[in-house]
């Protein structure tokens, strides 16, 4: 099951429903495997981190961005970039810290959770969307910038917005960094 | 996990590389949780038929169709409606018996199998896509209409296209039948 090179669909959109269904059926697959919310939670971290290590690639070679100066920068394009492309969403970002390495990304609407209304009584530790959390940060390590993404707030557990925290860790350094771009 | 009413995403369209990505990660996840091929394909095909029986209300609320009056028609309405409204591809149908109920939709490109190479030596037996076959069959059930449906050629395991056959097994016979339109 790996990737072809040189190979692109021409059509890249597709239904959200169709996707949001089939995201609905792999965590109603992972929660009939694994008793412990935490479990499934962190299968679809990991599984979002593989994606997102694949989807990396993809965004690079379909964006014309230039090298990103600062993490606000960065989080700006995970937002109005990434977002917007995969998701068709756009966060809003915004900076939490003084330090300027954390960000809040914030969404009115959360796709993923459109078919949702609740989190079944005995789920109520399931992070329905880890999956977003572990593809940013698996798209992040790509382009060697190490950070912990978790989310602040989830309307599953009802608050009012999806709020992912982004933490930046560590300067990029070595000489990946050109990938960042 | 229920639907709610009444709600409907403003934006319907989404990336397919995401969609195809999180298809492969559910992929990999059942078959890390089951050996046999035949018993992942059996739940590709449970988790299609869910997400048909879902997604036929969708298409119903989307769509301005006439009630269908063959099974020709149909055919069609699901290859040229469905399936470019939820996978953004038209197949080609054809219809292939005398007495008009066995159907073939062929997909020079699938894009579910976007990244996939090959199937792994030992799973020789796996149907990478058979949440489509699963999917139909929800669909048409939902609309009073029984069906086999089964993958005929798949290129991943060497055919040249993606062949999907539906075999329409009565007529519609009872009031559901005006949810068929």
């Amino acid at each position: 099951m790996s990737r072809p090179a040189n190979r692109r669909p021409e059509n890249h959109k597709i239904s959200r429903e169709l996707f949001v269904l089939t995201y609905g059926a792999l965590v109603a697959q992972l929660c009939k495997d694994h008793d412990q919310d935490e479990d499934v939670n962190k299968y679809l971290d990991d599984m979002g981190y593989s994606i997102g290590i694949r989807l990396v690639e993809d965004f690079l070679a379909r964006s014309a961005l230039k090298k990103c100066r600062s993490y606000s920068e960065t989080a700006d394009i995970i937002a109005q970039g990434a977002f917007k492309m995969y998701l068709g969403v756009t966060p809003n970002v915004t900076c939490t810290n003084a330090k300027g390495n954390v960000f809040s990304l914030i969404l009115d609407k959360n796709p993923l959770v459109d078919f949702v209304e609740e989190l079944p009584a005995a789920r109520s530790s399931l992070c329905y969307c880890s999956i977003l959390c572990g593809a940013i940060r698996g798209a992040l390590e790509t382009v060697n910038l190490a950070a912990e993404v978790t989310f602040i707030q989830d309307p599953l557990k009802g608050d009012e917005v999806t709020e992912i925290g982004i933490t930046f860790l560590k300067k990029v350094e070595d000489k990946k960094k050109k990938r960042n771009k």
